[in-house]
């Protein structure tokens, strides 16, 4: 049986679970690839630290030229995560002619248009299911099966620290610190948990999901970015009341040819299939112009569940023969689509206010909105005054330009009546 | 550019979608697949007949020697239905050196392995994703990207036009007949329903997910079916008090090298995301030991969802040169694995009888159940005794082997104070 040898760069949470997967499965493994797949180095920091995992510390390796210098190896797995020294480290072995599989999704949102550019005039593959929802297939489904299909839009929940967060500042009243430590706590936030609850992460999957699925290369800085760590347990409430609850969505939407990407807390009906994800879990609804609405769910992250995808990804260059092309991002390079500046947005938006418990107070309000076009929805004064004579109030508007949001939230600033803005968060009605 | 010609075999419902996707698409598909497609000839049963589609008359012909002998043919589209001839005319395409992709589940389910492995010998391609759940890209997913997990569970909504009549049934408190009316008026049900409602159609799409799955050869005798026309409203009530709604699932367990594969109508807990597939969708769970649990969701039928199945793998065939591998039903011939017969299925079960209202009747029943070891979980007395002097009762049992729960109700049957037997329906809890 053909044999081939395999090399992984780092051994943390992912790469141990490619490791359990190859050693558990190794019956499905041959049946599915009909080779013997071997991992035979993996790169790591110390040799000599206790990993908990019965890997044979003679493959162990601190020096990277071990692996790329050794002819023997044909795929080489970067599970390290940032760019440094990681897309180094995948230009050498692509130079090398090796095959590079990734769950990289900073480095294939910022370096993999040229990467893979790379990869193809050096006659290999790249392959990086593993860096967009974990273990769901989202990658493939649209590369692979929605070929045939003019894709309109994407609304992702992809980040699962911030779901397990808002799922518990929803489900059991928590606040956001509290549901914040016990994120860290269970290790599905870092120590550090700024690139979850900022947005940073989202932001890379959008960016790769975009370029697959509208075939152009999108800059990560040109996605509208806000984290979670504004949103309250009001809001919360408020939201259910509406009859809505709060995820972090990653959006993508053709307009004429032009896109609207952001990342953003949205209010979603809680009568829609989303609004059911709950904890780490993270689901990706695509709209095709053919399939209509198709949705994805499962586990976003963990050791198995994206070693999942690694090894998949694996195993498909091994039985393609390695010759296949890789997952295309933004394959047509004529393609052009301006992507939207903010005040372009449309949206419905959920806006609370503390103002002063006075007559005319919602006349002065509506007039600003009027005036700029933004219609109400619905509307709900929250609670008695407060010691200050201050009420809470909330809005939902229509359908409307961000940018005449944006507007009316500055003149409503300057009105006396107006204490302060306290949240604004858009809401998405799923036509 | 490469220029590739395609026949259609049908011009019904899928077979007008796929034109349509190829006429409304053509920048994505030329993007996607690096070649111009060309539909140039369609088999149909009447060239005159008024379609209500702007096909032009000149490609249409009556004559299957028309496109089987015809060279510039390279891939042939199969969309008929039914055994025969479709597999006639495959197996014609087969020899005559032409890739086949097919939307036939029935074809495949009872041929498929024949038919791969004919096309292997032949040196073509044979396709088939639009025969299981329409647009959801599921049998890519299982052999594409699952390819190195163990699969251990498939649940799965796969038919429609059942899903959408205990949608109705559900939520709008419709009995089983008006739905079954309302689903043949808007064309979710054909004049003659058998193959839905007794659930021969999921029977089939089950045979085929079982075989990608598992890896055998699976014959669709083998697999326990009920139809859902013996469901009512009062279980459907029932079913509400307990906290579970009752959907037609397709199932296929592996325990211990053994296969339970099974489809019946099933009680599951609202709370559980397949419970919130409703009208014609369908929905896939698929439970791997690296996975985890991961859902597919989408429309699963339908001209141009099925079509966007249908075009592509027909994508996937030109893009892959034409030299890959078909998706593989049944790929190691010495995998052997058993199915289980009813009376070894395990699961909780659901049983309302009708009974005399005398005392000592729950002792006796109680008394049988133990007898067989059948421990109760729930039970409820529904409503006042009626004329006869009997009364509903109902009982939710715990895990339990269906051959214990068959020689219970056997014995039940026996009993003075029981009238009759009026439902049983397995609960499916997903630990």
């Amino acid at each position: 049986m053909n044999k081939i040898k395999i090399a992984l760069l780092g051994l943390g949470n992912v790469g141990k679970g490619v490791w359990e997967i190859f050693k558990n499965n190794t019956d499905e493994i041959i049946r599915r690839s009909a080779s013997e797949l071997e991992i035979s180095k993996i790169l790591v920091k110390d040799v000599n630290k206790d990993r908990g995992i019965d890997v044979p510390k003679e493959i162990l390796t601190e020096n990277i030229d071990d692996i790329l210098n050794d002819d023997s190896i044909q795929i080489i797995v970067e599970l390290m995560g940032g760019v440094d020294p990681a897309s180094d480290y995948v230009v050498r072995a692509i130079k090398n002619k090796k095959h590079v599989v990734t769950a990289n999704k900073q480095m294939i949102a910022t370096q993999g248009k040229e990467l893979l550019d790379l990869a193809k005039k050096e006659g290999v593959l790249l392959y990086y299911e593993g860096s967009v929802a974990g273990g769901i297939p989202i990658l493939k489904g649209i590369e692979e099966s929605l070929t045939a299909n003019k894709i309109e839009e994407i609304v992702g929940i992809i980040n699962g620290t911030t779901n397990y967060i808002l799922t518990k500042m929803s489900l059991e009243n928590m606040d956001f610190e509290t549901a914040l430590k016990e994120a860290q706590e269970k290790g599905y936030a870092e120590a550090d948990p700024t690139s979850d609850i900022e947005s940073y992460d989202a932001v890379y999957k959008l960016a790769i999901l975009t370029s697959l699925s509208f075939g152009i290369n999108v800059n990560v800085n040109d996605i509208y970015r806000e984290g979670i760590s504004k949103i309250t347990s009001h809001d919360i409430q408020n939201a259910k009341e509406f009859g809505y609850t709060i995820k972090l969505l990653a959006i993508a939407k053709e307009k004429n040819d032009s896109l609207e990407l952001r990342v953003h807390p949205t209010m979603i009906p809680l009568t829609h299939p989303l609004s059911n994800v709950n904890d780490s879990f993270n689901a990706i609804l695509i709209k095709g112009n053919a399939v209509g609405d198709l949705m994805f769910y499962g586990r976003g992250a963990g050791s198995l569940p994206t070693g999942s995808a690694v090894a998949g990804d694996i195993i498909s260059i091994v039985r393609n023969d390695m010759t296949l092309r890789s997952i295309a991002l933004a394959d047509n390079p004529d393609l052009q689509k301006r992507v939207l500046s903010r005040e372009e947005f449309t949206s419905r938006y959920y806006l609370r206010l503390k103002v002063k418990d006075v007559s005319g107070v919602l006349g002065q309000i509506s007039n600003i909105l009027g005036k700029n076009d933004v219609s109400i929805s619905s509307f709900i004064q929250k609670g008695q005054k407060d010691e200050n004579n201050l009420v809470s109030i909330v809005f939902i508007t229509h359908d409307t330009l961000e940018g005449n949001i944006m507007k009316s939230i500055e003149e409503l600033k300057t009105l006396d009546v107006v204490d302060k803005i306290k949240n604004l968060i858009r809401v998405e009605k799923f036509i």
